[in-house]
C-alpha cells in the first residue's frame, strides 16, 4: 500500500475551492476499516459544499475530502473489528450514530441526535482510500455492479420513502425528479405500483429520465397540475405522494391530490417554512411522514433484496462518469441539472 | 307512542334562534330505527350552529333539531332492520357513510367523501325521539351509565387519537383542554402513559379539570412552554403529541417538543392555515397524522372495552346538566368555556 | 332477456352428477344484481363438490349450480341498489358476510361467523346468469381481460397472503403449486421479492408452470429440501414462507427454513392436524399467520392495482378452456392436476 | 474495593450443588462495567440449573455463578465505555447479541443466532459483583424501587408479550400463572384491557396472586374451561390469548377461545411438540406469534414508561426474600411453586 493517495480536497472556505492532489492515506483506528475506492458518486449535498452555500459555511470545516456515496474493497481492518476481512466488497451507511441513545437503541439510529456524517464531518469518498467505522459497513452482493453499488446511499433514501408508503398496487405521485426522485420512480415500478405519476419542474432532461425509468405518466409543474392528476386518477386522487422537491407548491398540491386516508411522505428540504392547509389534511384523515436518511439497517437489507430481484431499472439514472481529476467539471454538470447521477470510477 | 315530542328546534338562520317546542315524532324508514332519548349532550359544533358562525351559515339548513351525542332506547324498528330490537340500549355513530366507495370498503368509512352527519345534515338528538340508520347504531353495555354513554361520540375522537399514538409507556403532551382534550388525558392515564402533560389556555376551570382527570403535569400556554416541557422530560422531549387546540402556536411547539421519530396527532380545527417548520419535522423523522372522526367501527369497540376496563376516569368531565327546556342557558354555559361536558337528561 | 338459461346443475347427492341443461333465469331481489356471465372458472373446491367428498356431503344441498370465480356484465339491478348500473363489467367477492358482527364492523368481514358462499350455499357462476348481492360486486377495470378477471377470487387469496408477508426485497419460499400457489409466485415476482423459491410435489406440469410465472428457483419435495433451501440462501433461510400445500411436512420444513423473526403465512387446508415444533417457532421469534379468503375489500383494491401495474404475469396459469357443455371433461382435467386454471368462456 | 466477594457458586455438574463462598471479584474488560449488586432475583431457568435437568446438563459449564435478574450500582467502568459512570443505578438485558447479523442490524437482536446469556453462559448476578457488557446496561429511573428493578428481565418478557397483543380495550386470556404470567396480568390491567381472564393450574397460591394483581376472572384448568371462557365473553371469545404455560391443552384451548382475527402470543416452553388444529386457526384468520426474550431495547423503554405511569401493580408478585447465604432454601421455595418472585437483597 502506498503512503500517498489521490484525493479531491476542499481546501479553502470558498466556493469551488477543491483541488485534486496527493495526500497521506488515512490510518485506521481500532473500530474502523480502510476502504480502497472502486466508484464514488456525487450527492446534491456535495454541490452545496462545492458552491459553499449558507448551510456549508456553517457546517463544514476545511480542509475536507467530501463524498459519502461509494463502493470499494476493504484494504485494512482495525484491531477490534470482527466479521469483516480484507478484500470484502463493501459500501457504507454515511450516518455515524452514537449507538447509545433512545433512538439508537430502538431501531431509529437514523435520527440519532449526535449523528456525524461521512464526507461532511470527516473525510469521505472522493479519494483513493477512506476510513469508515466497521459498524457502518455493508458487504455488497458480489454480483452487484459497482456503478449501482455506489448509488446505495441515495437509493436508500428512495427505498425508505417508497417502503414507508407501501406502494404495491397503489397509485403514487412523485414530486421532484432529481436522482432520488428518479430512483423512487424506479423502485415504485419495481414493486408493482398501479400507476406512477412523476412530477418535475420544467427540466426536460429529467422529465425524460423519469420516462426512461418507467413512470406511467410524467407531468411538468404547471397551474393545472391538480386537475391533471385528478383527471388521470378518475377523480379519486392518488393513494400516496412522495415529496422530494422541497417546493411549497408541491406540498400544497400533494394535500389536494391525495385521497382520504392516504399518505404524504416528505424527504425534500424546504427553503422556506411552508404554509399548509392542515384542516384539509385532517378532514381527509391523511398522514404526513417526515423521512430522513435510511433506516439503519433495515433499509439496506430491503435495498439489497430489491437490487437482487431483477425488477429494478436504475441504469438510466447514471448519466455521467468522470475521472477524479475532472472533479470540478463533474460538479459543474451537477450544477446545470442536466444529469442523473454523476460518478467517479476510481479503478480500472 | 305519542304523536308529538318536545324538541329544541333551530328555527331561523340567525344566532340563538332555538326554541323548545312540540313537533311530530319522526317516522321510521325501512333501514332506520327510532330512538327514545335518555341523555343527549352538547358538542362544540352545536355551539357554532347556535352562534350561527360562518361555517354554520354555509352548511346548516333550518329548521333543524341539532345534536349527535346521545344514548337512548330503541322504540321502533324499520322493516329491513336485522340484529336490533325494541328496547335495546343504544348510541350511534354520527357520520353516515355511503358504504360503497373505496374508503368505505377498506375500513375508512370515517373519511367517506359523501358523509352526512346526524344533527347537522338531518335532525338529531336534542329531542325526545330521533331516527338513525340501523347500520350506525351501537348497542351499549347495559352497565354503562347513560351520562357516559352519551359522551361516546367525542370520547371516540379522543380514543381514536390516543390509540393512533399507541401511548402505553410513553410520554404524551396534549394541547387543548376542551372536553375531547380532557377525555384524551383520561384515556392516556387509563392506558398507562408514562407521563401525561396537559397544556391548556389560561382557562383555570379547564386546567383544573385536567388535574382532576389525572394529568401528571398541567401547563398553561406561555412563552416558556417549550423549555418547560423539555425540562419536564429531562431534555428528551415527548414521545407523542396530541393536538386538539387548533392553535398555530401549539403546532409549532409540538414540532419542537416531540422527540425524533415521534408522532403528532392532529384533530384540532385551525382558523388559519399554519406555517410549519417542515424541515425540522423531516430531519427528526416525525410523522403528523390527521385524525378525523372515529374509525367505523373499530374505535367504538376499543371504546367499549376501555369503558369496561374500569381504568377510565371520565366523571369529572360531565360538569353540567340541564333540562331540555333550558337549552339556551346550557348553550351559554358552553360559550363561557367554564365547563366540561354539558348534558340534557331527557328521562327520569 | 330469455326466460331460460344454460347451467351446469349438480342434481344429485352423488359424485359426478352434474348435467348441463336449461333452467329458469333467477329473479333479482331488491339488494341484488343479475349478472350475464362472460367467463367462469373452476376452483379446487368445485372439484371436491364434483367428487362429492366428505366435506361436500356435509355442506352442499342439491340441486346446486356451482362456481364462484367469474366475470360478466350486469343485466339487471335490484330496486334498492345504488352505485351500479346495467352493463357494468363486474366480478364479485364470493363470501357473503352479515355486515353487523364485530368482525364485519372492524374490517374483518372475511372471517364473519355467519358467512355464506356463492356457488356453495346458493347458486353460482357455472350458468349464463347468476344473482349476487350488490354489496359483493366489484366493478372491473374495462381494460382487464375477462380471462384474468375471472381469476380474481383465487388471485385474491394469493394477493392477501403475499401482501400479509410484505415481500418487496425479501426472500420467499412458497409451498404448494396449485393455481393459488402459482399466482403467489407471480405476485411475489411482480412486487420485487429478492428471490422466490417455489416448492411443489413431483407434478412436473406444475413445477414447469412455476418456472413460467417467474420463480427464481423451483424445487420438488424431497428429503433434502431443507438443506437445499438453506444452501440457496447462504445459510440464512428465507424471510417469509407462504404455505398453500396443506402438507404437515411442508409446515415442519417451513419452521426450519424461516429465519428468526420471519413469518409463515398459511392458507393451505390440512387433512390431519399437524404436530409442530412450537419451541423452535418461539425461540426464533417467528409468527404464523392464518390466512382466510380475501380482505373485504382491501385485497380487491390491492389486486386491481397489481393487475393495472403491468408487472403481473398470470397468463401461463390459465391453461385450459372448455365450453360449458364440456363441464365434466373440464372437471376431469382438474382431477389430474396437469393444469393451471381451467375456464369456461360463456360468450363470444 | 475488596479483592474477594460472596457468591453462590454452582460448583459441580450435579443437582443442588451450589455453595455460597468467597471468590475473586471479576476484572473488567474494556467494553464492560462492574456492577455492585443491590438485589438479585431467581428465574425459573435458575431452578432448572439448580435441579440440573436435561437442558442444564447440555448447556451449563461449571463452575458457574447463576442469575440474570438484578439491579445494582456501577462500581467500575471499562476503558472503552462511554455514556455510563460510576454510581449509576442500573440493570441489564441478559441476552448478549453479536451486533453484526441481519437480526441485530434490523431491531431483532433478541433473536440473534449467536446470543450468549448472563448467568448461563458466563457468570451472573448471584454474587456481590458481576461484569456486564456496557451495551447491555440499562440505567434505571432513580425512583424505581430495587425490588421492582430486579424483576425487569421477566417483566420485559411479559411487557413484550402484552405489547405485541396491543391490549387496551381488549379481552385477554392468560394461560400460565408463574411470575411472568402474573406480571402479564398486571400489565394488561395497567393498560386498560377490557377484561383479563387468568388461567392457572390448580396451585391455589398462584391463583390467589392472579386475583391480587387484578385479574377480572381467575380460572383453574378444568375440562369445562372453553365453555367457561365463552360464557364469560358472551359467546364472542377473547380478542387475544397470552400463553405462558407450555401446555398443549392450553394451546388447543387458545385456538378454541380466541375470536376470529384474534391473536395468540406464545412465550411458554413446551415439553412435547403439540398437535394443533391449524385448519381452525386458518379459518378464523388467527395469528400465532412466537415471543422470545425482550426487544432490545424497545421493550426496556416501554417497561420504564409503564413502571413510571403508576398504573402497574407488581408488589404482590414479590413474595419471598432471602439473604444470599440461604440460597438453597430460596431455591427450594421456587421448587414448590408456592411463591411469586423470590429475591436476594444484597445490600442494606
Amino acid at each position: 500500500m502506498a503512503d500517498l493517495m489521490r484525493a479531491a480536497v476542499k481546501s479553502a472556505a470558498l466556493p469551488k475551492s477543491t483541488e485534486v492532489r496527493k495526500v497521506p492515506i488515512p490510518s485506521v483506528r481500532p473500530d474502523e476499516v480502510l476502504i480502497r475506492m472502486k466508484v464514488a458518486s456525487i450527492c446534491g449535498t456535495d454541490v452545496h459544499i462545492y458552491n459553499w452555500n449558507e448551510w456549508a459555511r456553517k457546517r463544514i470545516k476545511v480542509p475536507l475530502i467530501q463524498g459519502h456515496e461509494f463502493c470499494g474493497h476493504i484494504e485494512k481492518i482495525g484491531s477490534n473489528v470482527e466479521g469483516l476481512k480484507k478484500g470484502d466488497y463493501v459500501s457504507a451507511e454515511g450516518h455515524i450514530a452514537c449507538g447509545r441513545c433512545h433512538m439508537c437503541r430502538t431501531g431509529n439510529a437514523h435520527v440519532c441526535r449526535t449523528v456525524s456524517i461521512l464526507g461532511i464531518d470527516r473525510d469521505g469518498s472522493f479519494a483513493e482510500y477512506m476510513t469508515v467505522p466497521a459498524s457502518n459497513v455493508i458487504v455488497n452482493d458480489p454480483d452487484l455492479p459497482p456503478e449501482l453499488a455506489t448509488m446505495q446511499d441515495p437509493l436508500g433514501n428512495a427505498v425508505y420513502t417508497v417502503t414507508n408508503a407501501n406502494v404495491p398496487g397503489k397509485t403514487v405521485a412523485i414530486f421532484g425528479l432529481g436522482p432520488i426522485g428518479l430512483m423512487a420512480v424506479a423502485v415504485c415500478r419495481a414493486m408493482a405500483a398501479a400507476r406512477v405519476i412523476a412530477i418535475g419542474h420544467t427540466n426536460r432532461y429529467r422529465l425524460g429520465l423519469a420516462k426512461d425509468v418507467g413512470a406511467h405518466l410524467v407531468l411538468a409543474s404547471n397551474p393545472e397540475l391538480v386537475a391533471q392528476v385528478m383527471d388521470a386518477t378518475a377523480g379519486e386522487g392518488v393513494d400516496e405522494v412522495l415529496e422530494f422537491s422541497g417546493s411549497e407548491d408541491a406540498l400544497r398540491q400533494a394535500i389536494e391530490i391525495v385521497r382520504p386516508s392516504g399518505g404524504i411522505h416528505v424527504l425534500g428540504f424546504f427553503k422556506h417554512a411552508p404554509t399548509i392547509d392542515i384542516n384539509e389534511l385532517v378532514t381527509k384523515g391523511v398522514s404526513l411522514y417526515g423521512i430522513h436518511g435510511r433506516l439503519m439497517f433495515k433499509t439496506w437489507y430491503d435495498m439489497a433484496g430489491l437490487l437482487k430481484s431483477g425488477n429494478l431499472n436504475l441504469r438510466p439514472i447514471l448519466t455521467h462518469r468522470f475521472p477524479l481529476e475532472k472533479y470540478n467539471e463533474a460538479m459543474e454538470v451537477m450544477v446545470t441539472g442536466n444529469c442523473g447521477k454523476v460518478a467517479f470510477p476510481m479503478e480500472g
